[in-house]
């Protein structure tokens, strides 16, 4: 058999032996002290714990570095000669390390290729006297999907550990293009189907503000190394939240375009045909910067030249400028589907109220026709994820004979849609995004705001619903994510009201049992001491294709969020 | 009930009157005279005989306007007050008229608004001083789905007739907002789901160079009326074929856009959720600055700011240029489907050579892989229309119990396709794709030269295979119709040879019945008479939403051919 998934006899040991592999790939440089090891094992031991810095593995240097959250900050001084290209590198390959010791965020590790390459950029340089491209030099994480020639990618599938990739995806060729460095693959969730990052291969990725809690999935791996400093510069997909997800949990700012926009072909995931949804790549970064580089780096490679699935608009760099004019901004602060929690009202307040006090407009569009729309999107998202019954992923999970993730959303014979069901749903969707579309042109809208999730980073396993996100794959919206605030203690108690009001009802819980409704969401926030520490963001959704914007107004409130203090 | 179907009890009845209302709503001065409305019933009177330029129903200032081809030099001419928009409206109202009464083209006259509106737009002209938009004073025909407030829109369907659409069409606006005069609308197959334009409703449009051909469908009204000059500029749709088969069997330039580069909110079509198949928009004309003009007025109202289909990618007029440079070509002579006629090979020819001859280079795609790509894609394309098996469109039919035309593609319960089947066709789609986009790749292309068809213009009732087409909807390339000679009496003429090689399989005969085959391409090619006057046209194909280039390459043949003599 040519390709994955690979009969696997005895998955227990394959996906051991793969994980001792990842293990031995850490140099011994990067390993813990055994009482630092043994915290982390217990899971007590934060990546960024005065601790962990001071424990001999980073010097000053490495921490200077990784403590630069802005890539564009961080390009320019190796552009500049400040950091080698190598010296960068080294910080970034041991602040991952680090990272996997503790949250368990990394499947693939390529230091050694990675610093043959910084040194190759650093020579280019000199030589030179200009950089290779606009990321030159720059450590850039990979979720596991994207395929790197030589280098696995397992989809957090056992059936998949042989899967060695025969090309570089388009996505790995545009960060190289641009002068990026490659240093390490990213966890996931079982084949990209949770909006968490659990699977029987890797195991759990942890977030690192509490390691009790949830990276958010499918690209957790991602979010979590990023805000372990373990990546300045991430790569991730969104089929239903897997960017936006992550990023709100982790405190991070990121990109989900709409399809077609980047190229995709080389990503290594499962599919099985289904067209339904909509997937967006994109970003997730400490700064917004970083999140502008990678996308303009990938559209500067003129993808739609090799790559049949990407649209030939290249980057607007005019577009993406921080806005010059007065925005109108719509406001979505309950879908009718899960009430948000405390934080996640007060993050979306907090940039409420920066954004009028800057002079943009707010509207708040009706709730009743708010909540329809999402409550009767919501349904068309979780048919359309599983409308194939199952079948498609089953096989990749039977091949291995690994147990399915508990709420791993593979689809099952009750969710099978025929052809006419499948049709309907779509009209259903088209009849949604109209009426959607009204909104925008009644009040000339520039862009949505929105909670990403209800909830701040759960206790692992035990995230209540993606809807505040999936909605905008069906739409197929370029999102932009938003990191505002962290759970506070004693701000964040829900009052007697927010427990009191009934319960929406939950969406197709036959055909979509994986997420949870909002009776369950007030049982899991019994207090904010359950997401303590976590951090809170919010979303942006522009109209499709209009991730330059998306940019425009993330830097908008970047700069108010910086301006206007935490 | 809101919206078509409507239950209709008598339909012979209803098209009957509606029929009528049609013919009533030709002034008088329009009429033709006796004698020759009883040859036009006969099926012998072309709109260009003669007889009927001098019959008294045009004047020679009708006959200066209507003769000139290019839609840029009458828009010039309007401009500079050459002529009036109410003078040219009126020739084109005049010729349609002639259009319709010799070859069956049109469903609604809207005369009274289009000289209305013709006045309104040269009062602005002299107020102003200048032209509302690029389209000032253009009459543009319109295919009978593209909605226009208070008028009817049929889908060639009887339960249909009574259904006014309620605003006008995305498209509809941009050629308004262009400044543009609309002033009727065309015929179209039943339901939009055969390559000629026959339905219950209207009856068969005929090609206006040979009454007893096909003009072609979908778009047929369109292509018949433009060849006709009863047009300038048209507004067509493509999801299989439709623009190209009529622009080839009728001689005109088109083009089909990419899915998402136009807009589509008020397309008026019993569409039944199936969003496997990629339709185009685009225009068809006599000239290719027509073209670019209708594409360029679409974008230029930034249809993206209020219709949630369209992607927001202006139109770059640098990129239409005629290109500075040499252009690789790679050519598909025989798809394995259907072995191209003698007519068709040698208008392929002809192109090659004066390509060739102005220097551009020709690449003949290996035939085998070309081959196995067009008959396994074809297999793809043949199944995807039809996977519904039929439930959607047959409602629209039977509301009325009108009969189903002949080799209407409506599907049926063999075609039905489970969520399986059609996730394995989408991923065998996207293989397929992969394969073509390797070629791409390989040769560098800019473009892919190919026959529309394999046919000319057929009797009606006899295309035999929309192939060539079909596979450029899967791969959802924009296409650029070229048309380049008549059928030949003597130089067309088929050798044994052509007779005698092994005819190709049929594709999908069982779910997809409504094409023939290779051996049915042999018997009705009996020899060119059975075509006889017949324009015949190929094609170009440019990647995913690549317009601007596909009209760069369309007025480089354009050039060449003009240069090149016929």
């Amino acid at each position: 058999m040519s390709g994955p998934p690979f009969q696997i006899d005895d998955w227990q040991t394959a996906a051991a032996k793969k994980r001792q592999e990842l293990r031995d790939s850490i140099p011994e440089s990067h390993l813990l002290p055994d009482d630092l090891a043994k915290k982390a094992a217990e899971g007590v031991l934060l990546p960024s714990d005065p601790e962990v810095l001071k424990c001999g593995i980073l010097n000053d240097l490495d921490i200077e570095i990784t403590s630069i959250d802005d890539a564009a900050a961080l390009l320019d001084r190796i552009a500049k000669g400040i950091y080698s290209a190598v010296a960068v590198t080294e910080a970034y390959c041991k602040r991952a390390s680090i990272a996997q010791q503790t949250i368990n965020c990394l499947t693939e590790i390529m230091y050694d290729q990675a610093i043959e390459r910084a040194k190759y950029l650093d020579g280019y340089l000199m030589n030179h006297g200009k950089t290779i491209g606009i990321l030159h030099g720059l450590p850039i994480s990979l979720k596991d999907l994207y395929g790197v020639k030589g280098v696995h990618a397992t989809a957090g599938l056992a059936s998949w550990i042989p899967n060695i990739s025969a090309e570089d995806s388009s996505i790995t060729k545009g960060l190289l293009a641009a002068g990026g460095v490659l240093y390490v693959k990213t966890n996931v969730s079982q084949g990209h189907l949770m909006v968490e990052s659990i699977n029987n291969v890797f195991g759990t990725t942890s977030n690192p503000y509490n390691t009790a809690l949830s990276a958010g999935g499918s690209s957790g791996g991602e979010s979590a190394l990023i805000a372990a400093k373990g990546s300045i510069l991430g790569s991730a997909t969104d089929g239903g939240g897997s960017i936006r997800m992550p990023a709100a949990f982790c405190g991070l700012w990121g990109v989900k375009c709409s399809k077609g926009r980047m190229p995709t072909m080389g990503i290594q995931s499962p599919g099985d045909g289904n067209e339904s949804t909509n997937t967006g790549l994109g970003p997730m970064a400490r700064s917004v910067s970083g999140c502008e580089l990678w996308l303009q780096a990938q559209l500067e490679n003129q993808p739609w030249n090799f790559d049949f699935n990407c649209i030939p608009m290249p980057w607007n760099t005019e577009k993406a400028q921080r806005p010059k004019s007065k925005l109108v901004i719509g406001v979505v602060r309950d879908d009718g589907v899960i009430r948000p929690t405390p934080p996640v009202s007060r993050a979306l307040d907090r940039v409420i109220s920066l954004l009028a006090l800057a002079g943009h407009a707010i509207i708040d569009f009706p709730a009743g026709e708010i909540k329809e729309i999402h409550q009767r999107g919501t349904s068309c998202v979780m048919k359309s994820n599983v409308q194939g019954g199952g079948r498609g992923i089953m096989q990749h999970i039977v091949a291995s004979g690994e147990p399915v993730v508990p709420r791993t959303a593979t689809g099952s014979p009750a969710s099978l849609l025929t052809a006419h069901e499948i049709f309907a749903n779509h009209k259903e969707r088209a009849g949604l995004a109209a009426r959607y579309n009204t909104l925008w042109v009644q009040y000339s809208l520039d862009t949505i705001l929105a909670p990403a999730v209800a909830h701040p980073a759960p206790p692992h396993g035990k995230y209540v619903s993606n809807c505040y996100a999936g909605i905008y794959n069906m739409l197929d919206y370029a999102t932009g994510s938003i990191p505002v605030t962290t759970v506070d203690l004693e701000r964040d108690v829900a009052p007697p009201e927010w427990y009191n009001a009934p319960a929406y009802p939950r969406i197709e819980e036959v055909r979509f049992p994986y997420d949870w409704g909002d009776k369950e969401m007030k049982e899991i926030y019994s207090s904010p001491e359950v997401f303590k520490d976590s951090p809170v963001g919010v979303q942006i959704a522009c109209r499709r294709l209009q991730e330059e914007k998306c940019v425009s107004i993330l830097k908008e409130i970047e700069a108010l969020l910086r301006e206007g203090g935490a």
